[in-house]
């Protein structure tokens, strides 16, 4: 496993994919366990990883993604949706997973539901819920990135692609849930033009303030 | 260092810290490090990072964050913040830092600079701008998370806090940011009451969807 830094340093925004190099099941599994494993306000998971494998749908993702060619070459091609409300239904499903990885009753937590429920209602509108539930989905897309980069897989986020037509083609508005953000998977085919571009960063002293 | 899953895993949403232990420059600079390093959409990097030291300024961090112990006793308080704009001089100010990094001119870059504009000014309005900002900041709240962890120090990420007041103590309204999650950091109290509880995960069959 790489360091740290040295594999933030590594990862850039891969736009060719070698075609022919496909991801083992344990780094994939890997990946995938670190996105489930991501936490998220108050542990609520508002999202779906949609795995997509089938090359006809890929075919259409890459034709409402803008062509963008890393859609059909990457290796795997993973779409991030969040939920777009938090009903109580919602909670009380969360409710019971957590009663039993906690071996309790569901009962032993109603004030946390309680707590729960009052901060979902205190949020202005229906919309303020829906960027905090996607606002959580960068929280897994970051720690996918770098769990990719720790195991020398390449990635690239990609935010740009038809979101309607996403939830359409993946069935997502019948599940509840909308398309926030791809994340392509696969190995860099070394002539990619992208590799030959320095890292751009701000400096320290730039984005670092100290009070 | 520990393995990635066992990291995610051993992490948990610390609400006890050990007041007399402290973070190591080494383990705070890598893990803001981690924070500077971490992608965003089209490398813009909307956010600074305030680390916050002062004593007193922590108190009152406290005070409009709900009085959660941690603004206090954890070893270290960084707030993330997002720009509230993504201006023309804020991207010129982007080009020449990458012109700088990739020893390039800026002129070699002003087709990457009108694409960019472009993008920015089809956005309906400001707010959605804000918001695509602020969504940004958890990619590196993911990072800088899942770096901790590697590290075995100990993270409280919160969205708890009076955000406008947040913004006024720490300077951000004349910057042009707003305050949008603040990451505690330090080291576990082992009579932290929330370690009793195990980690509460929907199972991968709930969450990765196949297509």
């Amino acid at each position: 496993m790489k360091n740290i830094t040295e594999a933030l340093m590594w990862r850039y925004a891969t736009k060719k994919f070698d075609t022919n190099k496909k991801l083992n099941d344990e780094a994939l599994n890997q990946i995938l366990e670190a996105g489930r494993l991501s936490p998220s306000s108050f542990g609520l998971q508002p999202w779906k990883f949609i795995l997509v494998e089938n090359t006809e749908l890929r075919a259409k993702l890459r034709e409402a993604g803008y062509d963008q060619a890393q859609i059909t070459e990457a290796s795997h091609v993973l779409i991030i949706a969040s939920r777009n409300d938090l009903s109580e239904d919602y909670v009380d499903n969360y409710m019971k997973s957590t009663a039993l990885a906690q071996n309790v009753t569901v009962d032993t937590l109603s004030e946390f539901k309680s707590y729960l429920m009052n901060t979902i209602s205190s949020k202005p509108n229906a919309e303020v819920i829906k960027n905090w539930n996607a606002r959580q989905v960068y929280i897994s897309l970051g720690i996918m990135l770098e769990t990719a980069a720790l195991l020398e897989v390449d990635t690239c986020p990609m935010e740009g692609f038809e979101n309607a037509k996403y939830d359409e083609l993946l069935g997502l508005n019948e599940l509840g849930y909308s398309s926030v953000v791809m994340l392509t998977l696969g190995y860099r085919d070394e002539s990619d033009e992208s590799l030959k571009r320095a890292k751009s960063r701000f400096g320290t002293e730039e984005i670092i303030i100290r009070k």
